[in-house]
């Protein structure tokens, strides 16, 4: 700064002045003060200034799977508004691990971000209580906070699942099978829930062969799909739990000599153009993220009401896979 | 931090050599010191902590387009060899705009990141002089800074579509067209680069009206491609730059009465469930995000060598789409 205040030949007080965005500089001098800056490469120190103010206009943003296609959109969307309200986006992802969730929760935090929007990989988050308290904005999105009261905006994965399901069963389907993710993820219990509410409707029974929770990788997803698709009673349908397992279906079922139907949780890129095309219930990602960061900022623009709870709804999109008749098994 | 030391019984000295990590503290004071933070919610205050340091154990990445799938393995990669580091990763994107990659870069600087990875925007970063003069380490990845000696981390477009174009001469195409990203795009220019290297090779001259730069919206996409495909002498073949176009030009091909080849560039989550399968030239993309951060990490353990272009190589897929012969139209 001292070398700034020679080059332009001005005062340490009016650099200061300048950075800072104070009155009483002159154009010119301001001008002459910018170019020393630049010529120099002095370091605009936010760290500095985040101690002087206060509010540092950033907002973190803890990601589940980086990459997931389903985040992708709502990333972007988050971003934009943030950007909207002229806001700098941070943002990480927790690959699913409750630890490491809340360590880049905190290290946000200890980045002093004004606000954070937060894809829970965990289920207890009192964590953030001491973090909220010294109002740091929180809303958590696509999976609601555990322990503590919080906004969140989700999909109405129960309902979604739960028409996807009735969907099969108007198609002539009794014998359905269900794989999702893990089961401490919500939305895997929800979606399974909706599953279980169909066939309840639809008074049939659901063997517990016919449920299957776990990781998504394609080797146990495999494994479990040809399970069901053999013995006695084998299934004439899938309802997939999101994304990850409806590829892995698709490539199986590519490869068996009967047709066998299938709902998917959540859209795919190309779903359009297989053959048949790939019926989902997709949620509506990029408003997710839009709603989860609008309400963040609803909440920083000073708004103290009780935490909310949004619900989005899901809409079937029919293609063919889920219109398929129960094949000769 | 007077609340802290308080409630712990001891002085404010012990109180910051606890925050500090600092000798001479007994485990039962350090202890109780602890339990005070957590019972007061005491923020850590890494912006103080910066100021007194330097180090920040933070990296920012700028990407381009947070809802491209092809940026999402790079994303991931990019964070798994920071966090193996122990660096916390920032990231946003530029959306492709110059000026919003400027901003970013500079708003993660003013943050302090220790290295910055870049996917840049646009051609000129001189912006980025002062920051790497004052010691932060930068590399840009799938595309080359302008205007200043960097590191960067590219794929061979140039030899990866002279490649895919040549595979589809070797399949009896004469007339191919050419449809790619916006020029000023470095990986778009490469691509046609290598279009047009392998038609000279072949001794095909290419009419202009088979050459198509732009943006990848779905509309200017579809309009070229029936742009070419009409008139006198349409094309029998397409090579798409990027992944983002190969989807429309799928959904176009497939509305046709008449089979066209399809070579693209990238690979897509489902090509080989289409029929027939999508010939691609796949970018190995988690490789060149995990090659980028870990050459990042090796300039911040103070290598020092002359900036390096690593270029890897790309693969060519075979599944049906680039193997159909040049139909009748």
């Amino acid at each position: 700064m001292k070398d700034v205040a020679a080059r332009a030949g001005v005062g340490l007080k009016t650099v200061s002045r300048v950075v800072n965005g104070e009155p009483g500089v002159t154009q010119d001098t301001e001008r002459r003060v910018q170019e020393a800056i630049t010529a120099l490469g002095f370091r605009r120190n936010d760290s500095a200034r985040v101690l002087r103010k206060g509010r540092t206009s950033s907002v973190g943003l803890v990601l589940e799977d980086l990459a997931d296609p389903f985040y992708a959109p709502l990333n972007r969307a988050v971003e934009e508004v943030a950007r909207a309200h002229g806001a700098l986006l941070i943002n990480g992802s927790s690959a699913e691990d409750p630890e490491r969730e809340r360590e880049l929760a905190l290290a946000f935090c200890a980045r002093r971000v004004d606000g954070l929007i937060v894809i829970p990989a965990g289920h207890d988050h009192r964590y953030l209580e001491p973090e909220i308290a010294a109002g740091v904005a929180t809303v958590f999105v696509d999976r609601p906070a555990g322990g503590i009261a919080a906004d969140a905006v989700l999909s109405d994965s129960h309902g979604g699942a739960r028409a996807g399901v009735a969907h099969l069963i108007a198609h002539g389907h009794r014998r359905i099978g269900f794989i999702g993710d893990r089961p401490r993820i919500h939305t895997a219990g929800e979606r399974l829930r909706g599953y279980r509410t169909a066939m309840a409707d639809a008074g049939l029974p659901v063997p517990d062969g016919w449920v299957s929770l776990g990781p998504t990788t394609p080797e146990r997803v495999r494994a479990e799909a040809e399970r069901m698709l053999s013995g006695e009673h084998p299934v004439t349908a899938f309802f997939t739990g999101n994304n990850r397992v409806t590829v892995t279906i698709l490539r199986v079922i590519a490869q068996l000599p009967h047709p066998v139907a299938l709902v998917g949780f959540d859209d795919l890129e190309l779903a359009d153009l297989l053959s048949p095309g790939v019926t989902v219930v997709a949620q509506d990602a990029a408003r997710l993220g839009r709603t989860a960061a609008e309400l963040l900022f609803h909440r920083l623009d000073g708004a103290e009401e009780a935490p909310r709870r949004v619900e989005l709804p899901t809409r079937l999109i029919v293609r063919g896979s889920g219109e398929l008749p129960p094949g000769e098994s």
